[in-house]
């Protein structure tokens, strides 16, 4: 691991685990890079934060398009891991959910998701793979909590990511410095909602993902 | 009231109350249309909606920003009047929370707060006392729950009316017609967080809307 072998050409080969590293870097600095700069930022500064060329860039992702999309699906894929990792070291239910709930709100879903996603294919199948995955492990939470009483029963996984979502975007028009100070409030509160003993009835029936898809994102059907 | 006037050069003199309406027209179009286009939306388009004259526009607001701005405010005034409606109309301060936030929601505030407040001075007097208007109804609102027991105690006004905003935004990236369908269910949900009889400790202080202002705002101090 971590060292350069000759090819039969004699050009110097990087192993895979160095390239899976650049790889990381690339979508960590551009993460950033378009969060503070929008979905245009100049591909030079996220290579510049990388550490690595604008070739390395374009070997990883060919077009703006497929880093943008891999940028989102990386959030995706660590807030599923957040799910999966209160689901397994977390004995109680509701205080998986709890800490679930607060980490997801440092993965920065709701901006990246917010300032991402109308820049890329959604049926992109490695996309759609990660929101499966994040879904799935979502449901994995919000199932064992209603199983064991502490999340209220009429909840739909739906509803607890676009929520989630909603209370962890930045405030409009800004890169609010003070949003990390009082979005685990809300968070908070949201819990509580969700955590009540005595639910109110919730008005409307919880919307399905596919129809969010249809309907909801560029290119969707609106019909 | 709907006459005109003949005035003494011979010219027909519109009355107040028409000039009002006229006024409302336009903002009514106005807000519409900018939500639907953006900031840069074209003005003929909503002098044509309102069914008035590009000169009418102009007349009443001398540029885009006192245009945007006066949006906004027409919003904050409509939501300020259901907090003040549901303090008065309803006897119990718990109902009276639940029937002003889902209709905040009705008034778009999330929509337009988000779309049109980077886009014209905060400090301008009008918009400065529109924001303490809306400000000073909620309050009333949350004190009475706070003093009633029914609300928890450690909210703030300004949790509140940020939390509402974020929750009534449109989500990410598209017009998503669903979005009247499950942002009641979510509205239903905080409210819950809000009036539960055992309220979990929330992280950190309430934000202040004057460090709101001074930090997160266009404009403002970043210091």
């Amino acid at each position: 691991m971590g060292t350069a072998a000759a090819t039969p050409g004699g050009a110097t080969r990087r192993p895979r685990a160095d390239a899976e590293r650049n790889r990381q870097r690339i979508v960590a600095a551009a993460l950033d890079v378009l969060l503070e700069h929008g979905p245009d930022a100049p591909l030079d500064e996220i290579a510049r934060r990388a550490g690595v060329g604008n070739a390395t860039v374009y070997r990883h992702f060919p077009d703006r398009p497929a880093l943008i999309r891999n940028v989102l699906i990386a959030v995706m894929d660590e807030t599923a891991g957040f799910a999966e990792e209160a689901l397994a070291e977390e004995p109680d239910a509701a205080q998986a959910l709890r800490r679930f709930v607060h980490q997801a709100a440092a993965s920065r879903l709701g901006a990246t998701a917010a300032a991402l996603k109308p820049w890329f294919d959604k049926d992109a199948p490695d996309y759609v793979a990660a929101r499966e995955h994040l879904n799935s492990a979502v449901q994995a939470l919000v199932e064992r909590g209603q199983d064991s009483g502490g999340l209220r029963p009429d909840i739909a996984v739906s509803d607890v990511i676009v929520i989630l979502s909603q209370l962890t975007r930045p405030l409009p028009g800004t890169d609010c410095p003070l949003t990390d100070r009082f979005v685990h409030r809300f968070l908070d509160v949201l819990l509580d909602g969700l955590c009540t003993p005595n639910p109110s009835p919730l008005s409307g029936e919880p919307i399905s993902f596919e129809a969010l898809r249809l309907r909801c994102e560029p290119g969707g059907d609106e019909a």
